[in-house]
């Protein structure tokens, strides 16, 4: 009988087992991918792309026992050599390479030159080209740090004592409303994809009291903008018992410097590669959204069009002026209009045309919608019915107020914009691995 | 300027913190929803649902200020009391009210028992119900156990060099062939909704050489078996540079075990409460699909019908002869037929009907699929051919080989069926937040 016994470990070596400087001078094994070659005759410098970063092997005529067709740009291969320090290398070291086996050979150039610094292309070919352009390694380096949030809003919610829930993203009704839905047929009935978790996550603190899920959603917006896409990763988190809905601000604020830590401590690398210009979180200004309007038009002499929502300048510049004014990164612009925000929004009990709502800001546009949720079965009822909003199809949603549920809110933070303005991007398809927008399917 | 500058401190105090034995007979605050109440006349038990378990609070007639709306079943309340230890309530400490506070009231009493040890109701009501049933206090224990198992897998991984991705699930072409695929309108394209991602992963083996992603998968397969969901969560890695793949089932094994330790650490309450019979891990047999059709066929005396594939009945006899005579709780079936798995599955050079892939069973039913793909262009190339199948819109995928892709493998795991068979659930509907299947589309 045979059996599987877990992960064994391998003779080859990753690069950060590589730097131990006891292993200096003596032989050892790696592989990668050759990502680029410098012929210089008799030496030439092969370097290998591996997961955690570069390392550069040396050729040498009559010490290496090479095969020329082995080593060319795209192979992945196995090297056998003698590891030295060298200052000029990356990571300071390098193989002189003794054996070379081949293990995977292309059979076409690339259509990009990913080993440049910066990938000398425009977006289009960098996302008709995916599998290719994020071998560049700054490109690369954006989705670990993409990572790296994701891991950071999990693990701190984790610790703040949320559950992780998975909802369902093929349902019968929206919870936002009957526009901007994807539509499909299931099994010869209409169904809609998710454009939010909002009625599952408010569904399930009733349950579980505050629960998270990092998942995609999907918006059949006819925009073609720098910042919307028509599938994102929401974080989403939902929380029950809270005071009111600075609870909320003040867990997405706790996140946001745990997420600064966290990609300080692990993602240190990638944020070095990609000169990341690390936000503070420490505090974070608030603004009621009249006097946000307000702040900006004298400050910037702009007339206010419209009182009910923030004009996607407005946004710039509410962010322009309080890192003038403050220094700051993000700021929560609160209390809404109760008309521009869903159903199930809170009003504002001392003026009920504004909601106990918020956006969070960051660096000039919008990344988080969230706010105190309605609690209270008889007044969402009133505020359905006050809008003119049927219950059909809604009745399970309707009914968990009917038996109960403590006073809540929650918040959805876009992934993708998060990360834009985190590296400093200024179009959401240079963070989403493989983006999906009014004229992009594939790949 | 306000700002935001955090979390707060609560003055309300969650179980784990009630627990300190420092606090005895002083006043604490607490919160929670009234789970039941059994009144004894001058003095009434409230228990108090929370998020980590039960809390025992005692109403005193006299003693308790009191309002009489304020304590019934469903309600969300605030309590201020001195607090005992008592061995004969939850966790050995009780709550002497002194002030109650209501947070939110219920406006009809709940359509199910939930403060029974089991829900003594069908799966239709509890999932009819979901809202309510999942306030039992082991059926929301299920769910943190499927928390924990996710958890597992990405924290494992993570340790293990593999990045996270976020691939799209709206797509123009589908990754295992035409068949069961969900279809919508995008903009006037047709597109489906993905059924794996495995082109995706496959994809960025060549970027960060291992990848995975815990996400919803969609097939649109008219099953309605009690093993079959139409949406559920794929836990998906892929990994480049491996020897053979039995590297890949090392990897999963090494999951396996990771997620039993992770869950017995810090899931010990729900698998008490659940009374959870933990499989074992430290080796898994491997068993070839002909021979295990054999053994089977022997030992239970049952002929074979169908020599290219497994039959569940089949699979619960391969899984009841391993632990029969290896007492193992998991079973690798390995060399599939080759026309029964996709296109991308690496054929045995040995033997080019089989493929170098397997199964993994558990407990009498299939978890996982995975094993080793083709990563050279022409031999893709020529597999695609041989089945006759298109390459138009496949591409992207295929000139990723033509670009060079180290010899990789992965797996997909479903999420559902482990959790159900861990819990020892006959049906994947229990251990599914919110299915979705041929009948069911809400709530």
């Amino acid at each position: 009988m045979d059996y599987i016994t877990g992960v064994n470990k391998k003779e080859i070596l990753e690069l950060s087992e590589l730097l131990d400087p006891k292993l200096e001078q003596s032989t050892v094994k790696v592989n990668g991918t050759v990502h680029t070659i410098r012929d210089m005759g008799e030496v030439a410098f092969v370097v290998l792309r591996k997961r955690e970063g570069l390392l550069q092997c040396v050729y040498e005529e009559g010490v290496t026992q090479f095969d020329s067709k082995t080593v060319k740009e795209g192979a992945a291969i196995e090297i056998e050599g003698v590891l030295q320090r060298e200052e000029r290398a990356p990571n300071g070291i390098e193989i002189r390479m003794r054996k070379v086996r081949l293990l995977s050979e292309p059979y076409d150039t690339l259509p990009l030159t990913i080993s440049k610094w910066k990938l000398n292309t425009s977006l289009e070919a960098k996302l008709d080209y995916r599998s290719v352009s994020l071998r560049n390694v700054r490109e690369r380096a954006k989705f670990k740090i993409q990572e790296g949030i994701v891991r950071a809003f999990r693990d701190f919610l984790y610790g703040q004592g949320f559950t992780e829930i998975r909802t369902p993203k093929i349902g019968a009704k929206a919870a936002e409303g009957g526009s901007n839905l994807f539509r499909l047929d299931y099994f010869r009935r209409p169904a809609v994809l998710a454009q939010s978790p909002q009625f599952y996550k408010q569904m399930m603190v009733g349950v579980f009291e505050r629960v998270f899920e990092t998942a995609p959603v999907f918006r059949a917006e006819k925009h073609n903008t720098k910042r919307h896409l028509n599938e994102y990763t929401s974080l989403d988190f939902e929380m029950g018992y809270i005071d009111d809905f600075t609870d909320i601000m003040a867990m997405e604020t706790g996140f946001l410097q745990y997420m600064i830590a966290l990609l300080e401590k692990d993602y240190a690398k990638e944020c070095k590669l990609l000169s990341v210009d690390m936000p503070k979180a420490d505090k974070i200004p608030t603004v009621r959204f009249d006097d946000a309007k307000k702040k900006v038009a004298e400050k910037y002499n702009r007339e206010i069009r419209n009182p009910y929502d923030l004009e996607p300048e407005e946004e710039a510049l509410i962010s322009q002026y309080f890192k003038e004014e403050e220094g700051a990164d993000f700021v929560f612009v609160t209390h809404y209009p109760s008309k521009k925000r869903p159903v199930y929004a809170m009003d504002d009990p001392a003026n009920p045309a504004d909601t106990l709502s918020f956006d969070l800001l960051f660096r000039g546009i919008e990344i988080t919608t969230g706010g105190q949720r309605i609690h209270d079965y008889q007044q969402l009822l009133e505020k359905f019915t006050n809008r003119g909003m049927e219950t059909e199809g809604v009745e399970q949603y309707l009914n968990t107020f009917k038996w109960g549920l403590p006073p809540h809110g929650g918040l959805g933070l876009g992934l993708e914009r998060l990360t834009m303005r985190l590296l400093g991007e200024d179009n959401v398809r240079e963070t989403t691995l493989f983006p999906r927008d009014l004229s992009r399917l594939e790949p």
